[in-house]
């Protein structure tokens, strides 16, 4: 059945280019379209080779992304395992074909995926070239040559009961929730450095500002600890994915309808993936619209927007904090990390939080691409996939770094300035809020106005213009209990 | 201490501009930057009277969102028994707040809310217009004259441990979730009508097709069902939105430290909007962080998005499938609404899907409008809950509309061409897939293609060039069995 | 040929709804679906009646744009004389088109455009609508009943030699063009107020502040005049989006090919209608590729965009200068326009630059929406017109009236602090960047560190550190020389 | 002055990192932060070294975008000539710098600039690495060892009269021209590809679509054309970006003052990299405000943006045109680049156009991040130049790539049915358009339905129902008349 011809026999070499021989020598393969040479030095196929020469457009390869490649040997393995328990695989070949998949799982091989990830075909050319892949791993220890697939066949055998439709998504799942762990990892470590600075600070006063106007009092604690909330509100938000992800369509085949699937097989290779993944995996409950459906996508990009959201809020906000040295805001200080000019001396720059704002515009922008993408399926099919994957990978990347130099280059050591936060809390008119409940909103506003307008403190004012006693004044106008209003401190706080 | 002053006394109108005479007469009122004539017809006071003259920018009124109107009502009700229960409030004060909040509830007054959606200020307008248009009615209520606050005064007493930080955003939550209650069911009658359709053609063949080529069988009754199916997870998305929703900041006042509040409101308020909300409202356990933090109208937007996705999915499909009469897939007729062409005779569109393809790229750029908003707080507030609140009503109101209309004008009288789907499934190379397990992957190619390049049917080639006799071609090529791979009918998928 | 049935024939009335009699009197009219009937009160027809009950979705009507359906009578004027001039149209037909046509272009019978403006189909039902409309007010001015369409047919005459794809989008680009005039007159108040601000604090120093940093003196002069250069750049930008505006497809038909138009018609009307609105009107040079290229009402949007995002620099930076007032940047005051909060007395809050970033916001996402119904196009047509012009329309108005506001209620009004940003351009470390050329930039850097170190001016550490004398110190630090380097004011600077 | 160590005074190597020797060797350099080991094997000093730290972000280096490395240096060595002329440089450092600016200019060193692209600083950390790698290199030319700068300053000398904020878009804005050049070939490209493509079939009749719905006549010639001319609009497009891009901002250093530049400089630095360059380079004439605006990045972003809707309008239209190949539009066949399917023996997708697709989505997502990033500058500097430019280098790149593949692995071998294309013209019901003239529009309908009921031609139902003769019908009905109203051929139209 198998026409593909080797030149020489040389020995099968386990690691690709290793001989500038083998190099040398082409095999070559056939597929529907016709013939085509193929390196023998190399793993892959016909199928690879030509998506190699079809899609050279963004630079960057499957193989980049390793976590993509692992978590698709994953799926081939799991399959492997049920087809063999299914009695539609040998015992050997069965074998030959878990041993690749694993290697492969342990990092191996990456050079084999040179394919772009902005291959069009759905999927088809990564699933093809993993196919081929493991099938001459495979075939190489069954010391067989390469291309010899009668005996294991890259569509026939390790492509049993599975197409591109439901294995690709399968291993994009499985490769973003693997990437997520190290993303929730490092968003608690930050969620954690913040809170840190917020015990730390727990007592310290400074003005609130609403509008970007002076507000009311509130500590430095309470303004680092919202910050620890929001991320790890996003945590939950990431977690809350997981399970989205979890649900494959394993057997589900071409469509969904399961052609030359066997009937047993999609609750088996579910199994097998649940078994070794230790993941909540379960079939989707509609096959057909699973095929199509790409919404565990876009929540995974939503989540991951609404965490940069937050990493903005906390990058936009230090930055203003950190104004000055002289004429801004000023309350607290960024480490300096490079100086900050070329022609200005020693003026240093919050650049952390401009590289973690930068990494939040990539997010924004590769949510638009996700949502066009998902967006944009027709039929039984959305053959956008591979963009989807590769820029949620991305984005998921840049964002699990961003938030390591966020928190280790910038907010654990960041510098508050206690003497500049308690005279902002002075001089706000707006602390006359206070005085509402005495003596109404409206002799307040009098009271704040003139502050204002004389820029003395609200506590001389009332103190010249109200009946209230000095005491009453200091009570009311307290600012560390003003700011204390809901709770002691922040790690009080508790859902009601 | 109240300035304000009435040109005449005449009886308190209980309709807005009501008499000629009253729409004459002015009353003066004053606030922290001077004073302003407030015509004596109208309930609302100066702070009103400057923002209607302030943001005359979209032409779009606040009381053109009622169910906003109505919420913000409900949360000033909550807030004024709990002022009460605490002895913040007299009974009388009380009795007349509650009673003009039930009037505003229950849809009166809407006129009386006329400022632009579009106003800057994060919300003190229409915070104010209600605090002013609650305490003009209630002192009409009282037998006062508007403007006589020294009884009801619209901030010491309607926004009594209130204040627009905390009590904006409570009304915006309520209002979106009952707004999303009738989309919700708009959702459900949607995914019926096309589980309905799906069940009247569970049987009937066509042909899948990935990548807008022609795949493997399946009945139309499975590709309506997917529909279903889409729309069934975001009615579960939309309600995994509510609980976000529901958690709300009452008693934080500005900035989170819950100044000027009772220790007890908190509490208080959060419990009997519940009471009357029948929802489960909770306080946010940060509430320093929940001021600014606007990921719940973050996940609303998404949700909203992910179902217009979903609308977009079956718009578009349904477009595709109704392309001809002749020329085109054919397989299926949406119903004539409209004659299609001013110049083309007897030209019939299928204008429904359009329109509906028109709400969700409306939708796509209301999230943009709302990731945006969203994403632009500085410090203690997000300045932007106006925009926010206004895009995120106006898409849920168009989305739910254009459910119905999606549902009633077209899925419910979609006509399907049985004759035409069965030859197309006939007639599909890669039916040849059900071959794959008999002869192999390769030999089922030949067999493909050749049945493409002759356009005959597979089932004919195979017979004259494999072994397999006209029974096994009959039994391995049938399409209804094909399209049951996982399932005798879609009824039967149930999560594994 | 026309089987239109009256009931009753009464006075055509000159106005819809006019008598409670001629609302109850329905004529029955028919089309290719079928027959329907429609009230004799009203000057549309089947298409119309039908379309109304098509499209209940956004509850906006085609009439709310009197500019679109002012400009669509104007295209129907254009085209009716070009037939008239080809022989196509009797002279009385054309003398009763026109004039109906004109009255439309002066602001009549905007009630009798009653669809949605997300209708689906392209725009048909608006054009339906109006050759409806123009047909029934011309047999009424011909003495003929409503209905009458054998002496005038709104197919056959008014749309004569017309499509939809054709005289739709030449009536939206009219439309955008006229509604771009008022913006541009808008934008250059809004640029010359910026100019006049700048011009009266040409001389008043401040800081210029580089990543929120302190960085060299500037004027407040040559702040604000860079808002006016930008918004410049946008009058530039919307004046060169119109020449794509005005290539337009009139006489091009269904797909471009002309069908059923008269070869000579292109021209003709070209010229017409380049003749009646004094623009420079021209035909697409490959009509084919003009029927479903989007890319001038892109265009349009993308120029929009960039005034947004303009307009959003100078709010934020307004909103930024305006920070404090006790505890920001405080460099000036924008106007109080009222009272910023419900709870802190005598708040202000810049409520007209909120405003405006939140304009920005709905303009970033009508942009979203733009590109997607701009990118949606199938084939020989682009079926999302409706939505792309509506979006536009709504923006521009909106960004029209933000920038209105924006003048009259902030810039006109803003207090510049001349002795807060002198005070800040002396306090920064920065200004030791004038040292460079003395002194070299890393003595230069020691200084500048010391002086922030010490909250000190760099003009006194450098009187100890350096050889540098007081006078010599005084020129090399003089605050207005520095702002001055590229010329004396603004005013000056010219391309070169 | 310089204080920087050298341990061992090795020979300066020529490349970096090519002895083991120097690569452990180390050199000590200070900036106002403190001191650093640098390795002394590389060109780079002590801003680079901690700028490499600082932003492992996104894992690509600013040497990967060779073209704005070259771009930079040429910057660098229009100032170092300029600043000769003046005569703040002597005769032997220019000839250094401009030297080792050529060594850059022509592909040298690239491995000297390992800073992540998405950096925060403003570009600050570039301007500093090239500062150093040529005041390093010039050292090295001049036989001085590295960080020597009292020779040669990388701030003082290398960097005189000039700040990042004025060259670092400079270098930018001169990197998208020389990117946009071989973009803007490659899009020619295509359409001539397109051009030829339509020559070709100019006879060959097909039908037209609108709303996916078959309407009249036309030819593939004229389909084709149309995706020739929307691309040449494009290329028009980008060429009109260009002036913008060209408007610099040398001289105008820190803020658009000058500060520390001497007054000659501007013309004297602009006009020298005029004369390198041969474009026409010219100075903005509001240097403040040039800092701050980055419409002439957002016009380049909306130029791609505009390309990739047209490439996706070509994709999106070849894969429906395409679509079968028994039972969708089967008009034309795409080249078959590979085997489509995993499972499915002999499907073959439509990869190339795919391929493009999510090239468009990825363009689409960074104009999103372009706007981001360009909207969020505050006060007088935007600080995301950084991720501005890599993105826009990144999506022409992509572009370019994608434009090529189309062309030469698709649209060179399209594959036109004829005689499907004839059929589908003969079968249309709205051909009937054709008889409007004769009989009018509601005749024409009754026939067109018919036609589309009985599935028979309109010239049957015509001839039957009609007075028209056989004759007759053959003329008005003639498809390639239909198709020629507005011209005999596509080449012969012309702008008129």
């Amino acid at each position: 059945m198998n026409t593909n011809t080797h030149t020489p026999t040389t020995a099968a070499p386990t690691q690709a280019n290793n001989t500038s021989q083998s190099q040398n020598t082409m095999r070559l393969e056939h597929d529907c379209i016709g013939t085509k040479q193929v390196p023998d030095s190399v793993y892959w196929g016909i199928h690879t080779q030509r998506a190699i020469e079809n899609f050279p457009v963004s630079g960057i390869t499957d193989g980049e992304h390793p976590v993509m490649i692992q978590a698709f040997a994953t799926i081939k393995r799991a399959c492997a395992l049920a087809n063999h328990d299914l009695g539609l695989l040998t015992e050997q070949q069965a074998q030959a074909i878990t041993t690749a998949c694993q290697e492969i799982e342990q990092g191996k091989l990456l050079d084999q995926f040179p394919i772009d990830v902005l291959q069009g075909g759905a999927g088809t050319s990564l699933n093809m070239n993993m196919n081929e892949v493991i099938a001459n791993r495979a075939l190489e220890i069954l010391n067989q040559p390469r291309g010899a697939y009668e005996y294991i066949h890259p569509n026939d055998d390790v492509n049993k009961s599975q197409s591109t439709n439901d294995t690709y998504p399968a291993a994009s799942k499985l490769a973003i929730i693997r990437a997520i762990e190290p993303s929730i990892a490092e968003c608690e470590h930050l969620a954690n450095a913040f809170h840190t600075l917020a015990d730390k600070h727990i007592e310290d006063i400074t003005i609130g500002r609403t509008q970007l106007q002076d507000a009311v009092p509130m500590t430095f604690g309470q303004e680092f600890h919202a910050f620890a909330t929001m991320l790890k509100s996003d945590i939950a938000m990431l977690r809350a994915v997981i399970p989205h992800l979890c649900t494959l369509n394993l057997g589900a085949t071409a469509i969904g309808t399961g052609i030359c699937a066997d009937l047993r097989f999609r609750k088996e290779a579910t199994q097998q993936l649940a078994r070794i993944t230790q993941l909540p995996i379960r079939a989707a409950s509609d096959p057909v619209a699973a095929v199509t459906d790409m919404s565990s996508y876009m929540h995974t990009a939503d989540a991951l927007q609404t965490l940069a959201m937050h990493l903005k809020k906390a990058a936009d906000d230090l930055r203003l904090l950190n104004s000055g040295p002289a004429s801004g805001f000023g309350e607290l200080t960024v480490p300096a990390r490079q100086a900050g000019s070329s022609i200005m001396p020693a003026k240093v720059n919050p650049v952390i939080p401009e590289c973690v704002n930068q990494c939040c515009f990539m997010t924004f922008g590769m949510h638009t691409t996700v949502t066009w993408a998902c967006s944009e399926g027709q039929l039984q099919l959305n053959a956008f996939d591979p963009v989807i994957v590769h820029t949620i990978l991305q984005s998921i990347d840049m964002l699990t770094r961003a938030m390591s130099i966020f928190r280790t280059h910038c907010v654990e050591g960041i510098t508050v300035h206690r003497d500049i936060g308690e005279q902002h809390a002075q001089m706000s008119p707006a602390i006359a809020t206070a005085l509402n409940p005495y003596i109404g909103y409206e002799e307040a506003s009098a009271i704040a106005k003139q502050a204002a307008a004389q820029r003395k403190s609200v506590r001389n004012i009332a103190a010249e213009s109200t009946n209230l006693s000095s005491q009453e004044l200091d009570n009311i106008l307290d600012p560390i209990a003003l700011s204390r209003g809901l709770g002691q401190t922040c790690r009080e706080h508790q859902e009601s």
